[in-house]
């Protein structure tokens, strides 16, 4: 199944210049999103994961599905204040200054084989700081799921360490 | 499985006399995140659902696995500014004034039969504008799902002519 002639180009969004890749037409389409979701679950199987962590909300999306197809949990990564009980945070940059990601201090056990799900690589900001919570826990960044990887920022270097899938390129 | 036992009740968050009901801690679990989608799986089956619809974040770790259980479709509803492409908008209260919540226009096709899925069921008002965005674009609100119902908020009582499915009620 060719995934990309479900994602939508949109034109100067978020701002000028932009062309965002809109994941939602995938999603609306029960074939295609249950085809893009079984790709991602037959790499977790090849990389023995036993639970999945995403960042809010996309990698959610992605994730949440992944994790109920395997029968293992899933664990959210969400920006600062937002998670009820005892976290250890991440800095992350963003375009103007810095932001803080988030995961419960108990969301993984040491020496768990982790799978990291997320929308989008681009820069690799978000992803850095998903990998940091994941070590700090004592997880194994067993693999790195994207739907789609937008090479011309190569957020793949910042994160060459890491087993990565991506299932649509631009 | 009694579900309660993975929930972690958080004292005192996000402010002083809340008891909030914490799902990490079942999510966290693979058994428990399996058995619960599935149960909605189940109800997704009887009510003949094309597409599920959840409000962010927490609605799509609900919806998007009973999506792709089904192979059918998940539409995301977002605060307003973060679907890229035309929206429509519904308005819902929040402790102080408004807030806006959006919906692609073309995520819907008239007539589809919608369930809407989110985890917690409580004053209401943010399914009551969930409801309004689906039934706007022709939608049928089929069923509603969430996992924990708080039944001393009477939530219920505000969308009384839909049918209703929660997993565990405090």
């Amino acid at each position: 199944m060719d995934l990309k002639q479900y994602i939508t180009i949109v034109d100067n969004w978020p701002k000028e210049g932009i062309k965002f890749k809109d994941i939602t037409t995938l999603m609306d389409n029960g074939e295609a999103f249950h085809y893009a979701t079984d790709q991602i679950v037959e790499y977790a199987r090849e990389k023995e994961i036993d639970l999945i962590v995403g960042p809010e909300a996309r990698g959610f999306i992605i994730g949440c599905p992944v994790a109920y197809a395997l029968g293992i949990g899933f664990a959210p990564v969400r920006k600062e204040g937002k998670l009820p009980r005892e976290t250890i945070k991440a800095e992350y940059g963003k375009e103007y200054g810095k932001d803080l990601l988030t995961i419960h201090k108990d969301a993984i056990k040491p020496g768990q084989r982790v799978l990291i799900t997320d929308d989008l690589l681009a820069t690799g900001g978000t992803i850095q700081a998903t990998i940091e919570l994941v070590e700090k826990l004592g997880g194994v960044v067993a693999g790195i799921a994207f739907l789609i990887e937008l090479t011309y920022l190569n957020g793949r270097e910042k994160i060459d360490n890491y087993d990565l899938l991506s299932l649509m390129k631009y």
